[in-house]
């Protein structure tokens, strides 16, 4: 399917922005901000396929790297001519999660992978690669911290697994699933939702 | 074997309550908890599978997942309840960390690798699982700090390997590996016993 | 090949002593120092295995791990005799970096996949041990931080590359990449060369 193809270099492509931006943060010169991005992007779907069991996307088509350095080389300069909003960051990756979660999910299921798998597989496409970013970049990974981030990614999961499961994958469960993980994500940004927190009784 | 199956459960479940033990000093929500606690539990068969290049246990058997989110989830309401002593972390973090080096040894034995890489496959499920949680949590690895871990680990690897190598899996060779190792580890915390240290002469 | 088995050992001795050298800055005690030098030395072709989609090799062959054991446990007592200039480190990093860049590269190009491919698996192999050995020390990883590191990798890659996919593998374009990747990260420490670095106009 076309559409799916595009969606996958859609995701690449603003987790590399993601994984730019998270670098420039740091200060890194252009090719650590190129393996920050490129990781960012191709690492969710790295690890997915290799517990899968299945070739590694990107060995097959080399278009995915291609996709990740532009989008990251041109976050770069762009960087230098006029200030990126410190939003960019966050929608890019909530967008990126959202969309990796969707084809995580997916992918599992249409290899014949069990409704839990999938669920699993679509979070960790989602959140894996900001997770090895984080881990890279010297800082706690975003889904330990409190805000709600893996959580949004399971809620598109369950919702997108359970709607595959009955009525096959179809625009109307893909638009919704990404609406509810960008709008989890952005909410709990904005009005700062938490979780309840490990709370040791004494 | 039904034991060997009900040991690997066993070593799941103690491991995502020594994750989620380890997540709750960090202060994270729920969500974080349980993700810390699988990565645990799971991270270090996931590795083990695929560098023996067999399908990873928990896509084919959800039943892990399932144990590891219980584990996870009981330890977090019941840290509300009433106080955890330190204790547990460490008894339970020790107890998965001889259940997995015997089974990741036992399973490379199994199908058919050098007793070397046996030791090896036993050492790196035992403490796998244990590192992706310190480095996730931003803390120095359990393994390169001064304690004896590791060394724990494959005291037990050595003998386990080689009476199966003589004698095959038998009840007395598991409970003594079994033995060994949480001997080796409570007396190393207790005796705060330590190897030599790297010192540069100067 | 002979020369390229004999070439892939001497890369992970060298990279081994790395590994010991950078563990030793941290007080690690002599199984700590062992592991963080073994993971430095079979991190990056293991991973490349994984994406290659191969049995991992030292899998297949122990004498990777004794190699890198001897290496590692040489250099721990070797530190206690006489000191160690931090030249060593620094030389032994840029040696293996050169020799795995090139392994890396030409295993990719030996079953089939395409040059690009092969470039990010020669950079991949030849600087992700180093990555995993810092993540796991607590460090920010060389690759990430101003100096010139994975940038020698990539242009001893795409050297390497272009000049197999014309003339095969030859003694001259071996030893050519090693000289360029050795001069590049030397000359880099040397004269502290850097790449531009991320700046975000205001």
């Amino acid at each position: 399917m076309e559409g799916l193809y595009a969606l996958d270099l859609f995701g690449t492509a603003v987790f590399a922005v993601a994984g730019a931006l998270a670098a420039g943060r740091k200060q890194m010169d252009l090719f650590g901000v190129t393996v920050l991005s490129v990781v960012t992007a191709l690492g969710g779907g790295t690890l997915r396929d290799l517990i899968l069991n299945v070739p590694v996307g990107w060995t097959q088509d080399v278009t995915y790297i291609y996709v990740a350095c532009v989008a990251s080389i041109a976050t770069f300069y762009s960087a230098r001519v006029r200030r990126i909003p410190t939003q960019v960051l966050l929608y890019s990756d909530a967008l990126g999660l959202a969309v990796f979660t969707i084809l995580g999910a997916h992918k599992a299921l249409a290899l014949g992978f069990s409704p839990t798998i999938a669920i699993i597989m679509g979070v960790m496409t989602g959140v894996f690669g900001g997770m090895i970013r984080d881990v890279l970049a010297g800082e706690m990974p975003l889904i330990l911290r409190k805000e709600i981030y893996a959580s949004a990614s399971l809620a598109g999961a369950l919702l997108y697994v359970l709607t595959e499961v009955y009525f096959g994958m179809q625009w109307w469960n893909i638009v919704a699933t990404l609406l509810i993980i960008l709008i989890v994500r952005v909410a709990s940004i904005r009005y700062q939702l938490e979780l309840p927190v490990f709370r040791d009784s004494h």
